[in-house]
């Protein structure tokens, strides 16, 4: 018996991959669509290659009381929206929150889908990580679970494609203004740290005080790195080691010698680490990398939706990645 | 029961994007790989994100006396290479070949799956067309079966992705020669052009001595687009009301009002079509946007494999577009 | 003696390259900027890398009331903008439009400036050709002066970079949606088409009723590429004959035996222009590639204002491209 | 009086750049250029845009012995082939190796030109900084003579484009493979760390014996970034004061508020730096923008030049950065 979804953000990129997945899902069944630039039309209309089945589905304006009956909601809106635009959502409807407000926030799990499927499995109510700290966390659990690196002085340079900033008529997001472009921003205060830090001291047990996170803009339309500085006495091999064993089992996250590139995730739910330690230099470097907007949001998505609806984790996201 | 099936040249792009799609598939089953550059790798080392239950596949070096018992073989081998390369697989093993030298062989069908479907079905051997006549050719079709446009005088300009270039080391096709550029090459003698002029003649019964084909290459991976000027007295409607009779309930054709971009079939087997005409004029305009490797290459090889099977000619290839 | 030049658009792409290549200019010496959503702000805020001799100057607000004493004005104003907003500019300021308002208006001459210098040399209104119309007329001049091409039946397959579309924020041009996308436009009716056509007409004595013109957008930032397909009965060789003729001590077209490709021109005020026919099939074809913000635009907009002001035609315009 | 130059390395991108600044350069006059896979063409069959009057050079077989009488040789050769085939250049030919082979080399001044420019106005053979070494310095430098940042335990996230990678034929750095992609690599081994640390020492009077340097390929093909992140108590404010003091008088760098962006710097020799501290935290950040192939190549190599013949060190570089 098919599992009936909603999409509600289906305007922004997020939303729209996440419309991919579930197109391609076996047993989801896309029957709600809502966003705000795109309602009234149908779904042909904002996305031409849509499968036959759902090209004449209406978008609708989002109203949580004309909701048809759900199982699931995935919500894909800007940050700051989501907590008001969900709050009215009937409880018997799980939702995946793709969007920043409930991370952390009372009565969700927080959908770090390769390191707690436990934690998530039981809930209605799941936050979708971060892309930024997706990628980061994923590279970095294995060191904190086992003490290999200190969480208190972990220095992030992290580097994302333009998808990242969203759908939206910005001029310095323009293509002729991107292109060629390598942008620092957020210095020191970006949105994701409180959300990084946090998941640092759960990991690790210890405090993250020292943490420093810069992301940059990269001129390319998907894909994110995360390289990461830290502290500690272990071998490349030792962390490579301890990764292996952490995601021993697990579907998505592959420990890879060499240095992780983003193409190889792009359009994947996959994620990317590796490793590399000079012990005496007292140096560890963690890299993570990810499809933003696949283990970066509407991948891990699906699989958080797959966690509460007690399917297998990878239904609907075992695709290779698109090369090149 | 599983169709066991092979891929030769799988160092390269199209190669590449076999093994994605035939990864995916329902019923085939990858036992063999080879590769001239890749030979004594495993898969995984050149594709890192090859689902796991292929990682360990040992890229071997093509000799047909080795060949393990295949059903299907997918060759993707340079265009002049092909015909000695396959001379002597054994006939009970099926070929689709995506490279270029059995086009309008002798006893070879010609792939243009979505529009003689029926000619390849009990076929053992398959010509795939080129990513060039894939576009043109589906987007002039319903004209030239209906007679909308006159054979002897269209003009195709074509502009294509780079990964079109094939891979391979020549600087010209290098990043930081090729961002930022758009190339016209291949000026009224491009390989595709007999290929192009046959096929128009068999859809329409007339001569196509005047035909002229401009490729160009676009700074962009993947993608095709297929702009044809031709003459006639049809006006836009007419045109757009053929294209929907002739592919009417096949699947891989979409006919749109609005003028096709290659974003939107990208990393599908999708073909988008349009049209606009001015009979005062006596001009015809036809479109056909493709992903070169999808549609163009491996998503066609992938649908003609399932017409010489029997199976479903969309299976393993209903996967939505990735989009942006 | 220095130049008192000015600038109203300096917030766009044009404007943005009119203030590089003014600021390189031995004669000019640039004294007043105006734009609308830079109002208020220094050069320096919006031009990190502007001379530190220009760093400061205020843009100000669009005011025809407030203009400084000016010899030159350089507008780049969206199409439909310019002819009110310069109506009041007093007529001893000459005036260089590079906008389309004014293009065959009364009063003004049109700055095709490396085919009619003559005709410009005396005016205080010049009208700057249109990005399009500059890589075309260029490439087709020579064939219509000799008669060498039919003027009733041209075909025109252009090819632009986004910037081409004019900085502001559509997500349309947004770089997640125009990377790796290919998209045409304006079918049968875009807005340089009249301007094309008159100046066939103009240039062969003929009709060019039968005009086609079909623009592309490519995913890159700058680069025009115009491929044109017409008839006529001259050989290749005769084509480049006519046009190195034609162009002989001209400074700033290069005629070249290979087709040619938009980034050998990008930076500069360069137009490369090939040609190749097939008398037997009765096919003329012509090439134009130029930067679309230099011979498109700011280029030539220098090169009519140094035609009007008497100076050198290639003063602060020998640059060469920039490669890659 | 004119200064006669040449160039060794014309085929690769370094050679390029130099070639279109030296062009454009009022003192020097091009008389000889060398290049293997060029060898036996005019400049113009390589360079299409390049100016007439050096259309017809043509580029030589490199051969110390046959060298025309030079005033200045600049050498852009690859790292490693530098030493040997500049060692029998006559003594009183002036050099500048853009290459790698001649840094702190014994009788080589080190070109770090917006710094120490006393130190290399007396000399005949300058090695030119690295790409990674120039903006990672420039950022650096008044920081570490300051003592604002320990020089000890430096972390260096460093980012370029892919003209960085040299022209030539690796797939790797493929338009299809390159682009959409992400590349760290080099890690806690690349070439250029033992330059950074000698000149952090030199500047700081201190060990660099923690240095981490990590590169990664970015998908534009001009620019590079290095986000640096060190230990110290000083304030956003005071690494900025710092910095405009140390810079103050100098033309090239430039020091902004906000974080700086690679596309600033295009085409240009200019370099930007800004920082961003916490003082709680014990963090200073350093960020330097240049084009990797100005001021991190020929633009560098011509300041170089032109303090090594007596010139005011702007000549030929005031160009204004080509945006967007």
């Amino acid at each position: 018996m098919s599992i009936r979804v909603g999409i509600v953000g289906i305007s922004g990129f997020g939303g729209g991959e996440a419309l991919r997945l579930i197109a391609g899902h076996p047993s989801f069944e896309l029957v709600y669509a809502a966003g705000e630039s795109s309602a009234g039309h149908r779904l042909v209309d904002r996305f031409p290659g849509v499968p036959a089945r759902l090209a004449g589905l209406v978008i609708e304006r989002w109203d949580p009381a004309t909701l048809p009956q759900l199982d699931v909601l995935f919500a894909s809106l800007p940050t700051g929206s989501s907590a008001a635009a969900l709050a009215r959502v009937p409880g018997n409807v799980k939702i995946v929150d793709i969007g920043g407000d409930h991370r952390y926030a009372e009565g969700w799990a927080y959908g770090l889908a390769d390191i707690w499927p436990d934690r998530i499995a039981g809930h209605g109510r799941v936050a979708n990580p971060g892309c930024f700290p997706a990628a980061t966390l994923t590279a970095l659990a294995p060191l904190l679970a086992e003490g290999l690196i200190e969480p208190g002085n972990i220095v992030i340079d992290a580097k994302t494609g333009i998808s990242g900033a969203g759908r939206g008529g910005d001029s310095r997001f323009g293509y002729a203004e991107s292109n060629e472009n390598l942008v620092p921003y957020g210095l020191l205060k970006h949105v994701h740290m409180p959300e990084i830090a946090a998941t640092i001291e759960r990991l690790s047990g210890g405090s993250a005080a020292g943490l420093v996170f810069t992301p940059h803009l990269v001129p390319m339309t998907r894909g994110l790195l995360a390289t990461i500085y830290g502290r500690g006495r272990a071998t490349t091999a030792q962390c490579l080691d301890a990764a292996r064993r952490f995601y021993a089992g697990r579907a998505f996250v592959r420990v890879t010698d060499a240095p992780p590139q983003t193409k190889w995730a792009t359009g994947s739910n996959l994620a990317f680490v590796s490793y590399a330690a000079d012990p005496e230099r007292n140096l560890v470097m963690a890299m993570g990398a990810v499809d933003n907007l696949g283990k970066g949001a509407a991948g891990q998505a699906v699989q958080n939706a797959n966690l509460i609806c007690g399917l297998p984790e990878t239904m609907g996201l075992e695709g290779a990645p698109v090369w090149p």
